[in-house]
């Protein structure tokens, strides 16, 4: 059995709901790798192996939307109008990719996610052992809501069913650490009929799983909808859809009675600034959505539209976003941004056993280096002056080392349980082929 | 006297007009540190010695609205409204910074830009031979416009005489390289008097130099101005102060009038996107501006409002809130961000001697290694890929080498000139002193 480690540092954001700076603090990774303790370092409790941390440390970062096998299709026909971009491009090579590829490309993802401090993905694509290899293999964690969409050939029913069964079998949490949790991915209120939905919705409820699904991304798409329910939002909540666990996933195009449905239902939001900035869908009323209670997270979407896997840039663009459309700069200050990136997002997937450096949850822990231009007076500077340095101008680019479920998965910025460079060959040689079918079906 | 240096590299971007990209390429650096040739490698003309560069070689980037010295203010009270910001914080710590203070500051600014990738700055601050020093000692390149501004006690004839006296001493450009432009930095309309700003025009055309000037960044800032003349364009125009080199940092509040006096005069834009969404100041009409004809180069603007100093994704920044504000995703495609970056941000100020990978320009050039997940396929992919997956994705994370006037000033990562912890060191002492500053008036 392993020893207790005690990580020490000069501050420990613990990411509570008041975004406290602790300083000479420390966590505590007990054996069973859930944290025993978070405070002062002079006041933790009983015998420990103590490692110093320069720096500071933070709860892993939870990317609350991400289809991340699309790393091997970052970069294509990225320029193109979005449906072009879809029918010539994205499609075609989806189509073509097996689930061998699908894993290579969850593995890259894994392993530059955990490289910016990313320990919690909630995914939604397909294969979902083969995803779960890929996790279990990098050493992350994620939900992976598994795709329900009759475009690639499958019927809703069996998707749904397929999903069922895996949980029954394997529970809804299993791996070292409970590394994988399995959920429900309905693609979206305009790709599926109402029956899908709610037959989603029951199945998901009685597992206790997440069921994660597309709302309101660009202003056209759920034109249907609208016209016979008012908004999908309101289809959901009428057709009980609501209730369970739900994440919408971007939630732009929003009313005021739409938000308070969700706050009624507890809905999580991934808010995906990066994706919907760069595919011009608009952007999420998101200090309306908190402000109505509504636990919003951050995603990243897919690498294919938001190519980075950096999630901190994309929460403090969350910030340049809510400030621009409200013309207030008082909006999301950087302890909020931080939170959105751990805490509430973790409430948005309707977990609290991560996001948080608080006794009980998983050691999922991040060590950013504080050799940083951003932290040239150090790290003993007050409080907001930290957490600003931090959020606005270091981000993630000096993360040193990752903890997920008390395990170094990252040290010294290396992944420790895969080759990097082979990770990227791999990927490479599935983006090389599938550039080749891109262009012989329209580029 | 050194020969000719010839770097090959798989991929060269000389980010001419069309944003070409060049396979085993090229970029001979000449003995006198400017550019001989750009082409393929197999053409390359004469003896020289050969350096194998691994990825993708651009020219430098350039910040084209910096006030690199409030690095050492970066992180203070940023999260305050606006005028709150700064009243309280910001004028009291730059009241109480010494010369000494902003040569630290300009120094760890040039060190963290060239690491980014950033060879040229346009700096509007003060104590121009303390800058200067700290430029030439990074080994980076920057164009001076020396703050005139009747806020610190100075008069502005007095303040716009002395930089005529500079230049009139040491030339418009000096130093090894020419790193060192001198230029005019009247803050704004709505600071000066209109004569302040004839002066000043009047003095820079003489010159040759840059007129740099705050334009029409916050909806409100102008209003007698606007009531007078129609706008601080208008005004320009009309007093005069258009038709030599003037660049405007910001032009966010634009009419179609505005857009098409700059045009007619020539005026350059520095579009700050990352300054104007963090501090809510609004979008500026890139698209408009660059469709009338307009150069527009990209800013950080100063490390206290907008904290980092990674131009590219600013860049990136750009083309995601001009897709949000025309709500077009195919604006601003990847190479119009890197020619933004780069060859515009030259014509914005009116250099055509940097910018770009052409014989006869100086050899300012930068390194970016393709060791990254971003580039698991390669670079020997179809140049929109290539292209998005650097823009996008990779941005300048991976910035290995830099060379400015010829001279390697980033090797590895690492800067040539200085000590990267002693800059950090220097500048992180006058930040917690003016940290003690601003608390003791009103933190």
């Amino acid at each position: 059995m392993r020893a207790r480690l005690r990580l020490r540092a000069p501050v420990v954001l613990p990411c509570d709901a008041a975004c406290s700076v602790l300083r000479d603090a420390a966590v505590d990774i007990e054996p069973d790798g859930r944290i025993g303790y978070c405070g002062p370092f002079a006041s933790a409790p009983g015998v420990a192996e103590v490692r110093n941390c320069s720096g500071i440390l933070l709860p892993g970062l939870i990317n609350a939307h991400a289809h991340s096998p699309m790393t091997v299709l970052r970069g294509m026909g990225g320029d193109l109008p979005l449906m072009r971009w879809l029918r010539e491009v994205i499609w075609p090579a989806e189509a073509a990719m097996t689930a061998a590829d699908m894993r290579a490309g969850m593995l890259l993802g894994a392993v530059d996610m955990l490289c910016n401090g990313v320990t919690t993905s909630v995914e939604m694509y397909f294969h979902g052992e083969k995803l779960a290899e890929a996790v279990l293999a990098a050493g992350s964690r994620a939900v992976l809501t598994m795709g329900i969409i009759e475009a690639f050939g499958g019927r809703w029913p069996d998707l749904i069913a397929a999903i069922s069964s895996w949980i029954d079998a394997d529970g809804l949490r299993f791996g070292p650490g409970e590394r994988i949790e399995v959920g429900y991915g309905p693609h979206s209120a305009y790709t599926l009929p109402e029956a899908a939905l709610v037959a989603t919705a029951e199945a998901a409820r009685q597992r206790g799983a997440l069921l994660h699904i597309h709302v309101a991304e660009a202003a056209d798409e759920d034109a249907a909808q609208r016209e016979r329910h008012g908004s999908v939002p309101r289809l959901l909540e009428s057709a009980g859809v609501l209730g369970g666990r739900v994440l919408a996933a971007h939630a732009v195009h929003m009313s005021d009675e739409d938000i308070a449905a969700f706050a009624r239902h507890r809905v999580g939001v991934a808010h995906c600034p990066g994706s919907n900035a760069k595919l011009a869908s608009g952007i999420a009323r998101v200090s309306d959505m908190r402000r109505a209670g509504i636990a919003v997270g951050v995603g990243t979407d897919g690498p294919a539209s938001n190519d980075g896997l950096d999630l901190l840039a994309d929460a403090r663009l969350a910030a340049f976003v809510a400030r621009l459309s409200t013309m207030d700069s008082s909006v999301l200050p950087a302890g909020d941004v931080l939170l959105m990136a751990t805490r509430d997002g973790a409430a948005a997937i309707g977990r609290d056993d991560i996001g948080a450096l608080e006794p009980g949850r998983w050691a999922d822990i991040v060590h950013i280096d504080t050799d940083d231009p951003a932290f040239s007076a150090g790290t003993d500077v007050p409080d907001a002056h930290l957490l600003a340095n931090l959020v606005w101008a270091a981000g993630a680019r000096r993360v040193r080392d990752v903890w997920v479920a008390g395990e170094r998965v990252v040290d010294g910025g290396e992944p420790t349980r895969v080759d990097r460079a082979k990770v990227r060959a791999e990927a490479g040689a599935v983006t090389r082929r599938l550039l080749g079918v891109a262009s012989a079906r329209g580029e």
